[in-house]
């Protein structure tokens, strides 16, 4: 008898997760002779257990898989939930009756850090019982922080939406001649990947974003001051990309500076993100006009800037993990491998997940510049061939068509 | 002898104003026999009174304006200046002066409510004084405000970016079932035509955003709590589309509810947009997750969801705008009157500009419902025609091509 497929979704949406379980459903339709249905568990593992399940394989039509591939979110829904660390855990024979009830032979699993902690442990579990269930993980995250892979799907659309913007937020700030300075506050608590996409927003030397800050480096206040005040001496319309996470030297993140300033008119205290935090820096220092962009959920979320190469490498890594897990790969997540640079090249492999759950792929040392102010050549490099083609989204009266469950 | 055209760009940038500056300079080339040079003051008529000119004929290749037409901000610069009411001002003859010495025959200024009011004083002090030179205003505004048009370029693009964005944010919203409320805080000071764009994104009955709050109707704290605890009843996701400017009964902004906290590190007073004040509402009465979304700047200056019916009518409102101007009108604006509705059209109209500069055009109250908490279907066949139609932009290396001066 032909085993099933599950696939399901976990941690922040993006604008390519959808195209990884695209990939997944395609490659489970392609394989028909050894795959029977295609399930979709609704908010992850969490749902998994709750029996939330749809059958993608039967419900999906051509025309909708298409703008699942292209719709942002998680069109399965999502969960934040860690299975525990004791494999005794009454809640894995849970599970693994429900997987035989269904007759699943292969498990895909999409999403970052945490879900690929959840391959592991089933993946352990399963192998520990002698299950033939094969886990496999699909990475996903805009904070490109998967060690064993040389980008992860989601980053170069979130890329690409923070180049854009942080280009286009320079246009608006060049129309007026006062000093000025903008501080974009861009997703990143420890991994500073997407706010050095800031840099491929330059046009011409000494284009904005004149400052780059990310959490790998020790931000200090006083020399932030020191190089911005170098920066508005040769151009009046300043603009800065930030991380959320950028911290002083003794740990302390910078919108926790915010919140000394006491409570609001409910009785809380004022929680404001670094971009506010700096604004206010900047008022006070210099005297001159601040504001603060923080790009929030949209950078992750929007398919305004989905990046082509992105989709289909999310695709791709959804359709070869599922390929793999079929030639019998198990414990393990789809990565890339970059072989070529001009012309951009990768090819996929299958890599141990239990050496991908706990780590984080920090931004190099060595790509940091200008005393943490500033991004290495080598990354744009790095970063560009992620960024590139457009997708052609179905439209629907003025506005995108988009999948909903 | 041939007189020259000047065209400047005033207030803030739009993704529309730059086509409108193209209109202008097209007509301007088209009409050689009648025009010399088509000149751009740079940053508006404060950079006209320092002699900041550029020559745009003689500057901007084909594909250079092409590009132009398509890249938001301002390019020529813009300014915040107002002209003195008192047209015995020595800055009025200075102005003469240079605009004869500059042999300029037509002044097309691209701006809101603060630029027609430039307009209608030039004009003004113009007759006074006999001169031939013909002013015209281009209207240009996201907020839709402006009398005696059906709308105004900048807001078609500005409304599709916000409808685009708060489906996304719908569908990032979507993928937990935890209940929780995301904000939307929408630009609007005074008028809510661009946050009333959030109903366009609802997709299906019962979407969100479940609740929308324009600054026309009194802001009543209490009673949005208790319609907020309804949409809570209905789905767990819920998202609210809230105007900068909505105001309690007592006319106090609801941004400064958030201003009592106290100051910051700096010893500044705190400052919160109305989302975050209402952010910390709902958890302070819901006791459950809330997080708030400032449109920020890149409602009004991105490009990347431009309407393609905005681009067209901005660069015909500037086209038609300097072709009057030719005929001899003078102290008018270019407007649009609605003509069709299905299929949607429209025709130009040259207005009393003095009859413009100081009105603001409300959201037509019968248009909002729900005790000021939603919109109705009469909007949506109002805005929809103006979020027609995408632009394909030129595109390098993976981000939108822009022209910079």
């Amino acid at each position: 008898m032909k085993k099933n497929v599950l696939a399901g979704q976990s941690g922040g949406p993006t604008a390519a997760i959808n195209a990884s379980l695209y990939g997944v459903l395609e490659e489970g339709t392609r394989r028909s002779g050894q795959v029977g249905q295609v399930y979709g568990m609704c908010n992850g593992i969490e749902g998994f257990l709750k029996d939330s399940i749809v059958s993608l394989s039967e419900t999906l039509s051509p025309r909708q898989r298409e703008i699942l591939r292209v719709t942002p979110g998680a069109y399965l829904g999502s969960c934040r939930y860690q299975l525990p660390a004791d494999l005794s855990d009454p809640v894995y024979p849970a599970i693994f009756e429900k997987l035989e009830a269904l007759s699943v032979g292969y498990f895909c699993y999409i999403g970052g850090n945490d879900s690929m902690d959840t391959v592991s442990k089933l993946s352990a579990y399963g192998s520990r019982q002698g299950s033939s269930i094969r886990f496999v993980g699909i990475p996903k995250t805009i904070d490109n922080d998967l060690v064993c892979t040389d980008h992860t799907p989601g980053y170069g659309s979130a890329a690409k939406y923070v180049a854009s913007s942080v280009r286009e937020i320079g246009l608006d700030c060049a129309v007026y001649r006062q000093p000025a300075v903008t501080i974009v506050e861009i997703m990143g608590r420890h991994a500073g990947w997407l706010t050095a996409a800031g840099a491929l927003a330059r046009k011409y030397p000494g284009d904005n974003p004149m400052l780059i800050c990310l959490p790998e480096q020790v931000f200090d206040l006083e020399a932030f001051g020191r190089r911005l005040e170098q920066a508005l001496q040769e151009r009046p319309d300043v603009v800065v990309c930030v991380s959320e996470g950028i911290a002083d030297a003794e740990g302390r993140f910078l919108c926790e500076y915010g919140s000394d300033a006491g409570v609001d008119t409910f009785g809380h205290k004022m929680l404001a993100g670094c971009g506010k935090v700096l604004e206010q820096f900047v008022r006070s220092r210099f005297g001159i006009k601040a504001r603060s962009v923080e790009l929030n959920i949209c950078q992750r979320c929007s398919g305004l800037a989905a990046s082509r190469t992105d989709l289909e490498e999310a695709a791709l890594a959804g359709s070869f993990g599922l390929s793999q897990a079929l030639e019998g790969v198990t414990e393990a997540m789809a990565a890339f491998q970059r072989t070529g640079s001009s012309p951009y090249e990768i090819r996929c492999t299958m890599e141990d997940v239990s050496r991908i759950c706990n780590q984080e792929k920090k931004f190099p040392a060595e790509w940091i510049t200008d005393g943490g102010m500033d991004i290495a050549e080598e990354f744009l490099s790095y970063a560009l061939p992620l960024i590139q083609g457009e997708v052609q989204r179905p439209m629907e009266n003025g506005l995108p068509l988009y999948l909903y469950r």
